[in-house]
Order: structure tokens, then C-alpha cells, then sequence
């Protein structure tokens, strides 16, 4: 059965339904505490596989683990003055064993207040360096506004790495480094295009030098960032004091940074970007289920079918897919639109017909082709239904980003594209603070556009003036909505 | 470097060493919140594998993973008033985003509380039974009086799983597919061996109709539970409203049981037990580094013996075995130190010795012994060091908790059985509810000694006297101070 919401009518509607009860089951809004939610088994089986994508990059690029407490004193919000992002936000513990705390802990909004602490410990000298250490399958709490499964909570899945460098020059190549990793997991694991920006001054991570960011392009024409890296210079090094001895015994403060990426963000986008009106297109890599096997058989079980089917599903299990036979009592029908709704990439059906003609009748997911193939075809043709599935969604991905992109030169003109659900390209007076009061009209005059951004990879240079002041420009910027 | 403290001499400063700073680095009790520890890379790496074979098993069982918010409202622990065991243990949420809550929330001590008003929403029919969930990697919190890093902790580790059945019998196998799994991987491939018990009426999970656990034996003497299997009856289905409408139509509260191995407490038990006085001894399964190769170089470093390690690194990690050459600046022996230190089970030496003769030298870091192999030999060597390592620290710490059993006739055969580092075997009147006078006078008399429970996989018939009050004993007792 298809969604009753159709998703090119009514994203919105649609997103919500393909998460919850009637949809693919991914999460339930009813667990009692607003902006908090119970991820199902199929939301936590794709998040496990986004996260050891992620996990098996920083490690090999030499982070390690660890596991930090989810509270964090309030002393250590305090020294962080100058960039308490969150402090408005937090979530306080104030009483535990029946009494008042002596001092009160808060939830961590994200880690640098309770890891560098650590860090101002661990490390010692220029031989510590780099240090690099990283969390993730944890959780972060903000007091969010509005919140959406997977887009905002007050609670939400992170991954953090932070690593400690001895130089700036140490921090610009692991930016470089954390842009590769993204690239590689979302972009071409996950078939999820996105714009990476380096963010506006007044739209970066507070304590940031710079943040750095990529957003993807939802299908209402909202943007979602998927991810940041921020260069923090030595801003956080002087605040919690992580310095080391360099070669010649002097003591110096170290330059750090730290890349997020979003994993609810990230499945958001895969929901979002690659599901359809039939319900989740999975990629195989994060598929939890890879290929269902489904007999076809109407009046009675036929020995011969299970047996085929048995069979099958022992042979690709023996291959490390992830296989399901779903010998369930449920109709063939109901099975197709089950297995559909969960994202299963590939279904093979074997029923009478197959067995006598010694084939197998194999549907791809995004496609839903069908196609008869023997049997000896078959390892061969899950390789490459895997790889055309991700090649093709992808490609759908990136043509709507890129035919999303259209030059502004004007605010009004600003306005059509976002109403049409585009991303406006358009000439702006500064990325500094200076082009904030811009920034501000342009959000009012468009009810929520924003300044996402200079490109990082490609400069762009300005030949006119910004669409707002008229000043001369100094940047080529990109305007969107955004989550 | 050994360890400055010596476990048979102290075992509470060795453990203390060998967590900390100056031992294997496994958590820095410096976190700045008493009773919350920052939990370090070895640490956090072999903690993931111990995850790992527990989520294998439940998964092969039927689990499916979910992940509930660490608060839950308030009005859930009023539902459950018959078995709050946990709510003077409470940490309390009051304030976010600046304002009071509404709701305080509390940080799950466990959790039933949220768990179950969930499957109150998910189950519907017998068809959706058994209903198998498990959270794992998360965290629970309980204001505890005494902490202690990975035996006892404010915040710490957790793993349930919760099955819902249609009927007692049910509850009643899932509890024995429990028990094989903990064996499976706690006794036979962690190489800890316990006492399964059940829990006397005084001493079992509040809420449950039976529990039953696993302790291991601690070299100081104390018993640690490294697990728990409940039997819940329909306690928690009542309170919670957990209901299924039967092949009748009819509305049943469903029947549950929750099986949580204690992750912490079992790394606690390979640490304490299996270590030495040069640092840890991990099982090969679930050591991070498995093997590493040390070049012996002296005077400058030697482009054979470089190569060498490179191509011998190369191989090994070809066949998936974790490995780590360690081409650092350091001494061979503060190599050596330093690995060993950290538990790795298997060191390969590559010297000019080693090239001229073409054999290499291995080190197996339980027995210590070095032997010098062919490198055709390699592979086999690896993996019976890996099983013969297994296999010795099984045996020694078999040998020591059946050596610790004693039997004892008399209140004060048990004070020094119990002073001894032992764990006395005794009659006792009954586990039931009636006993627990006399387990207060035990208490009370050995200054923390408690009846364990009798044995779950062995009925011991009593025939005498209870120990204490000298009535006739229903049951055989096994008593011991603990963790």
C-alpha cells in the first residue's frame, strides 16, 4: 500500500507519515516528554550503520574512542564565556538521591566543555600531538523550539571528533580531511549531494573560527545541515587551558578542531531525499535488510517453493548479505508493500512459475523493475542492482540540488526562487559581521531565508553589487530556507 | 614497568592503578562529578566488543534494538508504586531553556519505566508475540553512596532486553536462553566463570517474581553480579497496561522477562581477574590490539627489520587479526612494558637475530614465554596462542572460585571462610521472605557478608540446620561480602 500522503503534493505530511505507525515505523512521537522520541529497530539499525561508516573513517585517520558523562558541571559552562552558545538552552539537573545538588549539572549540548577539560589533562607535550579522540552513539540535549523525528530534537544522536594540533596549519589539513570523509560517507555511500558551504561570520559555531558546513537539499526546497567542521583556532585551547610543551620546553597553546557529523540529519536526508510514495529507498551499504526473499504462493505452502527459498536465503547469508525470507502467513501482495515501506533495496520472488523454469524473478526497489534471471546470474546481478540502485538515486539527488541552484539578482527575485522551493545564488556585500544587517532584511523580506554561505571548494567571485545594499559585493553567496 | 601495587598483596590499589593514569589508562576518575568517570580509548574499544557479542546473541535470538530517551516524566514512576526500588536513586531534571518544567523529568535508572508504556503502544495481538527489544550502549543513572570505576558508577553501561510472551512458560525458556548466552560469552569466550543463583526473595529485583544472576569472584574475595535475568511475571504488564488480545479476542496482560548482562561489571571482572601484575590480560576475542609486532633495534633503526614488520603488519591485518606495530621512537622494553600493560595478547619480535635465522619471536602475555617460531608457523601459532591463552586464564580462574567454596556448620566457620576471601556454602532456613532475619544477622555478624542464593542450575538439597536460627534448612546457601 502506498502512503496516503503523496510526497511531491505534501512533504511535510508525507515525512511524517513514512516515520511513524502507518508508515515505516522509524519513530514514535508518543513517548510522553515533548522533542523527545523512541527510535524503532529500523531507525537504529540504519543509524548503526551511518555511524560505523563514520566510525571506520575517523579511526583510520587516527581517532580513537571515548565515552564522556552525559553531565557536565556548571562550572564548565562558566569558563567558556565567550561563546555559550547554548547556554540558553540547557537542561539543568538540580536534585538526585532526594536532595538539592551542591552543584548543578547540565546536559551536554555538545562535547567541548566537558572534552577539553579532559584534554587540558591528557595532554602534555608536543609528542601528545596530534591528539585525536572522538564520541559517538551518544546523545546531546538542546531545548529546542520546534522539533521533527530526525531533523531537531531536544535530544539527538551525535558524533563528535576533536582533534588537537600543534600548529593552525595542523587544523586546516584535518578540515581538508573531514570534508574527504563526508564526501565519501554521504555523498557517495549514501547517494546524498549536498552544497558545502563555509558559513557566514555571524552564522558560525560561536567558539569557531570558521565553521564549515554542507547542506542538503530536502524535496520542499528547505536546505539541512548534515554536518560541521569547525577550525577553533586557539580559542577553546586558551579557555580550558590544553596546552603542551613544545621542543624547546616552552609552553604553548595547541590549535584544535572538531567535525560533527549529523547522523540524524544524515538519515533524515536518506528518508527524505531517496524515499518515495511507497515508502524508504535504502542504499544496500545501510540497508539493515538487503534482499527479501518472497514465495509465491496463494492457496497452500509448496514444499518445493520453501525449500528453493530456504535454500537462497542460506546461499547469500553464506555471502554476508543481509537476507530475509519472510515466510510469514501474510498475502505476496502484503509482503511487496511491507518489504517496499521498509526500503528493502532488492526482492527476489520465487513461486511455481520459477521452479519450473529453474529462474528467479528479481525486483530493485527504486526501480521496481522485474526481471526473470537464472539462478547462476544472481550474485552478479545483486552487485550490480546494488550499485545501479545507488548510482541512480544519486543521480536523481544531484540533478534536483543542482536545478534547485538559480541566480538571484534581486530580492524579489530571491523570493520566487524560494517560494518555488529553490536555492537562490546571488551577489552579497560580505561574509564578515558586517553583512549581517543584510542577512536580517533578507530573512524578514523572505520570511526565513538565509545566507548559507560561500562555497569551500570553488571560489566565486563577485562582479556586482549585493542584492541587499547595493555595495559593492564582496562574495557569491547561496540563499535558502533551511531546517 | 610492573605495577607499583601488587594484586595479592592489595587488590583495591591495584585495581585503582591499573584503571588509572599510571596503569592501562582505561578511565580518568578526574571528570570533575563525583561518581561520573571519563571513559578512555582501551576502555571504550573493549567495551564495544563485549556489546558486540551480546548484541550478536539477542539478535540471533529475536532481539530488534530500540533507543528510549534517557528522561522519563515523572507520572511513570508513579505507575510502577509497588516496585520503585530505584526512586530514592533518582537524578531529577527542573529546569531547561531558563524556565522551570512543567513535568520533572528523571534520568532512567533503568528501564522498565519507559520501556513499557511503549510496548503498551507496539503490542496489540498474539500475533505481534514474542515482542524481543534491546537497548544497548546507553547509559543509566543511579545516585549511588560509593562508586568505583566499572563496578559501581553514578552514570554507567548498560544492555537489557525485554521479551514479552503470551504465557509464564515462555518468560520461563527465554530465562534459560538468558543463562546459555551469558555462558557463552562470559564464562566461555571472556574466561569468567561465575556462580548463577537465585536471588532470595529479600535480594531480587523488586518489581520481579524471580531473579536470578551470575557472580564472578573477585581476587579480594567480594562476589561482583555481572548480570541479571528477571522473571516479571505480570507485574510490570498490569502496571503498565502491556496487553494482547488472544486467539479468543480476549485482552491478556502479557508476561514478561528482562535480561541485562552488566558490560561494565563484566570488563571489571576480565580486568581484576585475568590481570597481573604487569597490567591487563585480554582474551584475544575482545583485546583492540591482538597482536603486536616490536622491531628490536638498538642503535638506529634497521631497514630490514622495518620491512620486515611492515610485510609481517601487512599480512596479519590481511587476515582480520587486529594488529599494531609499534615503529615509535621508544625502547624495545619500554614497548614491551607498555603492551603488556595493555593487555595484548600476542608479541612478535623482530630482531637481526630474527632475520638471520628467519624465525621470529613470540611472546604470549599470559604465560609470558617466548618461543621462536618459523614464520610458516605464524598463522597456527597465532591461533593456538590466542586459544591456549583462553584457555590457561579459564583454568586459573576456575580453580580459584572453586577453591574459594567452602562449607560451613556455624556462624563463625562463615566469618572466616568469608576474612579468608572465600564464599561459604551453608543450610539456611529459606529463601524466601522468612529468611531474610537471619540474612540481617548475618550481615550484620560478618559486617557485610550476604546470602548469594542458591544455586539456579543445581538443586542442592539441604539436610540440616539454618546456620543462624537452627530451624530446619530448606535451602543450601551460598554467602559471600560483594560488590
Amino acid at each position: 500500500m502506498a502512503l496516503k500522503n503523496k510526497k511531491e503534493k505534501n512533504f511535510s505530511e508525507w515525512y511524517t507519515e513514512i516515520v511513524g505507525e502507518t508508515g515505516a515505523k522509524l519513530a514514535d512521537i508518543r513517548y510522553g516528554v515533548q522533542g523527545f522520541i523512541a527510535q524503532r529497530s529500523l531507525a537504529v539499525n540504519i543509524i548503526r550503520k551511518i555511524e560505523n561508516l563514520f566510525e571506520k573513517e575517523v579511526e583510520a585517520d587516527g581517532y580513537e574512542p571515548i565515552l564522556l558523562p552525559v553531565v557536565v558541571p556548571k562550572k564548565n559552562i562558566e569558563i567558556e564565556k565567550e561563546h555559550v552558545e547554548f547556554a540558553p538552552e540547557l537542561f539543568w539537573l538540580t536534585e538526585a538521591g532526594g536532595e538539592k545538588l551542591e552543584e548543578p549539572l547540565y546536559l551536554r549540548p555538545t562535547g567541548e566543555s566537558q572534552i577539553y577539560p579532559m584534554y587540558s589533562l591528557w595532554i602534555r607535550s608536543h609528542k601528545d600531538l596530534p591528539f585525536k579522540r572522538y564520541q559517538s552513539r551518544i546523545n546531546v540535549y538542546r531545548y529546542e523550539a520546534t522539533t521533527r523525528p530526525f531533523l531537531r530534537g531536544r535530544e539527538f544522536v551525535f558524533f563528535e571528533s576533536h582533534g588537537v594540533f600543534p600548529t593552525h596549519e595542523g587544523v586546516l589539513k584535518q578540515v581538508e580531511k573531514d570534508v574527504e570523509i563526508t564526501k565519501k560517507v554521504v555523498h557517495k555511500q549514501l547517494g546524498v549531494p549536498y552544497l558545502l558551504f563555509t558559513r557566514p561570520q555571524w552564522d558560525k559555531f560561536k567558539g569557531a573560527v570558521n565553521t564549515y558546513a554542507p547542506d542538503c537539499l530536502m524535496p520542499d526546497g528547505k536546505v539541512s545541515q548534515i554536518a560541521s567542521t569547525h577550525d577553533l583556532g586557539q580559542r577553546f585551547s586558551k579557555a580550558y587551558n590544553v596546552t603542551f610543551t613544545d621542543e624547546n620546553e616552552k609552553k604553548q597553546f595547541a590549535w584544535q578542531t572538531c567535525f560533527g557529523p549529523g547522523i540524524w540529519r544524515i538519515l533524515a536526508g536518506v528518508i527524505g531525499i531517496h524515499g518515495d510514495n511507497y515508502g524508504l529507498v535504502l542504499p544496500f551499504e545501510v540497508a539493515p535488510v538487503q534482499i527479501v526473499i518472497v514465495p509465491i504462493v496463494f492457496e497452500k505452502t509448496s514444499k518445493t517453493v520453501d525449500q528453493k527459498c530456504k535454500e537462497l536465503e542460506k546461499t547469500l547469508k553464506a555471502k554476508s548479505y543481509r537476507v530475509k525470507y519472510d515466510d510469514s502467513e501474510n498475502t505476496p501482495g502484503w509482503k511487496f508493500n511491507e518489504w517496499e515501506m521498509k526500503g528493502v533495496p532488492i526482492r527476489i520472488e520465487v513461486g511455481p512459475d520459477e521452479i519450473r523454469k529453474r529462474r528467479l524473478t528479481l525486483v530493485r526497489r527504486d526501480t521496481k523493475k522485474k526481471e526473470t534471471i537464472t539462478e547462476k546470474e544472481l550474485e552478479h546481478k545483486i552487485e550490480s542492482y546494488a550499485s545501479g540502485l545507488l548510482r541512480n538515486i544519486t543521480k536523481q539527488a544531484e540533478g534536483a540540488l543542482k536545478s534547485a541552484i538559480k541566480p538571484a539578482k534581486n530580492l524579489e527575485q530571491v523570493k520566487k526562487i524560494l517560494e518555488d522551493k529553490g536555492i537562490a545564488k546571488a551577489n552579497w556585500c560580505s561574509t564578515e559581521m558586517d553583512g549581517e544587517n543584510c542577512a536580517d532584511i533578507l530573512q524578514t523580506e523572505t520570511s526565513g531565508g538565509k545566507v548559507r554561505g560561500t562555497l569551500f571548494d570553488e571560489h566565486e567571485k563577485a562582479t556586482g553589487n549585493c542584492i541587499i545594499c547595493k555595495k559593492q559585493a564582496k562574495h557569491v553567496v547561496y540563499l535558502a530556507k533551511s531546517y
